[in-house]
């Protein structure tokens, strides 16, 4: 590992993100071809927010959270802190301390794939953390890592810069690049899920709206009576 | 695994089962013999609901939620959809646009072994969801499963037409067959409750309203006094 | 293992037990040299409590809560149920009828490495629980165990007469004759956090106010603009 | 749950039993349609064995493995005993003094949800065993349990007088009714795969032998050079 | 945490740890009424090895092996390594070059909560090692621990200078103060065991040789022949 | 995702490869800085292989191996196939028959983040894989993924051409531009392990050789008697 504090990235358009964020990361995650989702262990301290900014990333060692103070610095307004760990750790590398110098930043949240501690105080504040534990386990300042290189989080790739939305479904990374086409494609996505709401509030099937009734047929999938079903299972 | 969709299998009485679920799952698991309880891994997606109806069961490929469309078409009124996996999976298979749908046709309630998503929606719908994940990772919608044939979630079998209850301590099972005597049981068992908690309120000890100081006695139990276990442990 | 059931173990102060208790569990962590916190597996089954109270331990056989019954009656005023199991177990031992039996007594809350139910009504009850699980799973009372003997949760030992904290981050045990000179500490953490909680909200850098600049340095930490950063990587 | 003994159930012929599992695990899966394997979590305690017989069910409270000695008495030449619990356990109810006593009755093998100790000693005696863990820890025999009655393994339904088939691979249940019609599937699925076999040694492709490359270009696969790719990634 | 090295702390007798741990990791924790067992999360690197020695403890911060050099130091003929983390780590602490100076001290074997690495030079070494993980991950020696202080593994106080045996079934710890008697009940139980090996060769069932049918009985447990189960099911 | 097949990508060299791969996973790891090891979850199948190969990379979808096939085509001498799915999935994914057409083509192992089955065929035919499970769950050929694109893990990047290692401590993953430096890194390590080796063997301690008593005393490590580290914790 490169013991390196990379200084103002390239970054996506902070409110770009911003406006990426309000749609939502099941919305954006379709709308984007589906990639890019950290997976389910990354969990909201506190339910309800839903943001978008652009990556700090930092990478530190396993129980040391003196990369995430080399961060902070780095961070400017709008931007999403990205946190994780040479090897797995759930020790709780984060709190309202350092909330509190984020908040003075700009920073709109924070992900990592360790614990983070705090968490009254964090919904009080009303700072959105998600991560993979809650814990109370203090870190030392020892060891070296890395801030504003890629890293890997729930087997993404994040970079410094990248969108990173968050909300109760979890956390999304969009690259830097698919910022400004997947807005275009999430407002296509939405409006499309709008017809499908409406339409399914009506009555209407999936099976039909879909065309799904020729694939279950290309599939071989039978209808059975129950009876029909039993005398197959003798 | 029989790719088949069998229509209208018997079905529990829908208001026994919706009795059924007022009782609360940890009442009627006891009333019931401790049977058909799936496990802590099923939490719902947001807290406070109480229901009980009948199952309409889904069998998925693991990122494949087809077989749920399939299923829609075949839930009424009292329904409680029940989806699994031919593998463990944990995506996102289930969202709001589902629960619109579902809503239409009065059906109560999901339960999933796999993850849901849009839960910031199904909470605000009110439609209640119990889960093993929170997942906004995307499905295809590729290979065939099978709708209404026993499945196991949670190491329990859930056959069409069984009840299935669910409240905060999560999601229980009850054979079709054994809906109306469970009834009984559940009422049975409130009153038993009811009265062990006033008397517990009232400062009386379960060690003397079951009897259980023979039982520690006959099993060997001994009461010391804090120096007297000291000087055992030297 | 020895089925016993210790009476009158010392205790902690209780005022002083509650008093650090209302400190916060990450706070008096710190403070204390980071030793006793049970890690992220305990987690409240309702938000908000954080309280402080007397170790009263509980060994039970998975699936049993026998001893529990044995415990409530070893329970007084200002006390804190320390449960676990001699193997994994993740049943719901615990429920609101204990929880009304505990109330009665005084007692402030329960910790269990294994399962809770009625999480509901103990949420209206406002009895404090923090467990490794929700579980509706009912348990049988056939197997002996002990009560107030040293018991493991969370890979902490926790002996009877310990004090026990916890809030939304968790649950920490602090060693009887550690309480008094805790306050102590704890209080110090608690005007240094402030410090430094203005500190950062008025923007000082944590990279400043610890000097943590000399470190990072000492460790050989590079600043790179992205441009000298992709030169290297190529 | 009944707690019921179930005596001399209807069982799969042994003999077909025996040369279904000769034909292993994965192509037995395969011929049958891909149902009843019992997943991952299911290891051999030593590697080499390649077994089939018919399911003695056992259902055990956690920590208890009294309904195992209940079971033995039930288990004649050719069977599998098959041990679950009524929730998860991971202690060791089973060792060396239990595989002598079915050996004796010619007993073919244990699968069991739980752990198994005395593992070098199995490993001597030749008989073996397929768990979830390897664990020491003893058992009481306290609480009532079943046998031979229908119980879920690794989310597989295992009814007593099925055939239980056993190699590195895991376990598979097949339905008694199965078995039969099974034994043909598997005998053609094994000739198609020594044919494939045969191919690929050749240097076949598996694009041409199951005709995939139309299947990649329906679904819009496309070929690249990597300057191609970059160029898009861009 | 206290940053402590003990310096020759009182240990079990060597010769004493060796015999017990000769009779088996099972044998001796049932013959010491079933604790101190680490539990199935510890395995061997390689098959085959039974031993028993005293232990030097070590607890290290996640992510660094400093300390385990501060414990060589403090080892000698017949100790058993014993390591642990402050919180959960699963990096490759332990390797070959220090299995070479162990070995040199004499030192009987290791197992630790984290990972080791060289696995396959440690078995050609013949030296034993158990552990929760094999990984290759390095660490770093920057922050204090302690030797020789009580740590906790797997749920288990273990002390330094208390036994620790371990074989294929995993590692068990026996206090210093009750090795000698644990002798004795270890002899004891190898006597039984040997008896009912040879009893259940000869076909006696466990079932008459513990007397459990007459506690089948009182626990209501009833004999029903497949027809009587299947009438009662439905 | 983008669906596509990268042809021909640029490789490290096949011979370098090899070379690495045989210093063994550790010794490359902490020659290159501690970076690229996929974790303690990627277990071989079979004991004692130690190769090293050029990636070959697989996106498949959870439950599909379609994507396999069109990468076998993709490979050739010396390479090393990668395997992952958007979405975890131990299903097996890959067997004998896959093994012997991988085998025709000369490359040297498998690595997938998914299971496989066939385990004792592939012993038998010498063929070395690594995986997260093993499990004889078949697969369907139903959906669309990528090869030769950047894949995630195990927390690593593994690009098309890169150089993976493999041996019983696990698996790591050494980048393209990286090879030819490691390899003279890798050297020096060894040369500095056999020196250490040495050493210890003969008795001296890291302590010594590393010159960490001054670290252990700068960092406030003390060396106290048990009796007198047994008077301050009283």
């Amino acid at each position: 590992m490169r013991n390196v504090v990379v200084t103002d990235p390239p970054r996506a358009d902070g409110g770009d993100a911003e406006t990426l964020g309000g749609f939502g990361v099941a919305t954006v995650h379709e709308a984007l071809g589906r990639v890019g989702y950290l997976g389910p262990e990354f969990r909201p301290a506190w339910a309800g927010a839903r943001i978008g900014g652009t990556a700090v990333t930092v990478l530190c060692w396993p129980g040391d959270n003196l990369m995430i103070h080399a961060a902070v610095e780095q961070c400017r307004e709008g931007d999403f802190l990205v946190v994780t760990t040479t090897s797995p750790c759930r020790d709780g590398l984060f709190g309202e301390l350092f909330a509190t110098a984020l908040r003075h930043r700009g920073v709109r949240g924070l992900v990592t794939g360790t614990g983070v501690r705090d968490v009254a105080e964090l919904r009080a504040l009303g700072f959105p953390v998600w991560s993979a534990a809650v814990s109370a386990q203090g870190t030392v300042k020892a060891t070296a890592g890395a801030v504003n290189v890629p890293v890997v989080l729930g087997g993404q790739v994040v970079r410094p810069g990248d969108a990173v939305l968050a909300d109760d479904d979890g956390v999304l990374c969009v690259r830097r690049e698919d910022v400004r086409s997947g807005l275009e494609a999430a407002r296509a996505r939405l409006e499309k899920e709008a017809a499908a709401r409406e339409a399914f509030a009506n009555g209407q099937l999936g099976l039909d709206r879909y065309g799904l009734r020729a694939k279950l047929e290309a599939l071989g999938v039978r209808y059975l009576t129950a009876d029909e079903y039993a005398k197959e299972q003798a």
